[in-house]
């Protein structure tokens, strides 16, 4: 299938790359935020497992390659300017790289950073 | 209160900016992605009404104050790596300029894109 119709409506920045917010389909946890271009969003659409781009190793990173805790995609929506997609997924795992379940585990209060969650698993079982 | 110490913590890019997902605190709808500059979350952090950085405008948008759609600060967490911020709200009204709940409703579905929600309130009710 064709996936140019989709891809044609993606404004892509001037890097060439799009913000992309994972997001758990059935909770509703928001995950992780991360970047794609065109060819990491062709990639999603037609396997069905979520690749974004790393903008750190400046290639494809098909999440979950190093970690095992991969995204498969439930759909793939994007917002009324075309600039930003959200991704429902189904997350294996955890989705941050520190071994928590999603990567916004900081909450601002009382002037400060919390820590609102703890790691699931140790980053060196992930990665080690 | 100060929040210095939350505001060093963010990391914005190049162009003193960070993205910001707006999701509704108690129903996990994800509503919207926006930026956000240093002065914006400083105001946001201190008046608990979520004020943006308009890109397209190059200055603050107080989210609603056209519309009256605001939306009303619950907690801001920052993730992993600082680069994205994400935003428990309470919205008021609709968070689309197009009328509708949220800005993600087109879904690529069988090659195409599918709108999937209908605007609750016209654009013209809300700007007019």
């Amino acid at each position: 299938m064709s996936h140019d119709a989709i891809l044609d409506a993606i404004a892509f920045d001037g890097q060439g790359l799009v913000p992309a917010i994972a997001q758990q389909h059935d909770t509703g946890e928001v995950l992780m935020l991360a970047w794609m271009n065109r060819e990491a969003v062709a990639e999603t659409l037609a396997t069905g497992r979520v690749c974004y781009f790393s903008r750190s190793r400046g290639r494809l990173w098909r999440k979950g390659e190093s970690s095992g805790q991969a995204q498969r995609l439930v759909e793939l929506r994007l917002d009324c300017d075309g600039d930003a997609l959200l991704l429902l997924v189904d997350q294996t795992g955890v989705a941050c790289h520190t071994g928590r379940r999603d990567c916004f585990f900081r909450a601002a209060r009382n002037g400060a950073l919390e820590e609102i969650a703890a790691p699931l698993v140790s980053p060196e079982a992930l990665y080690g």
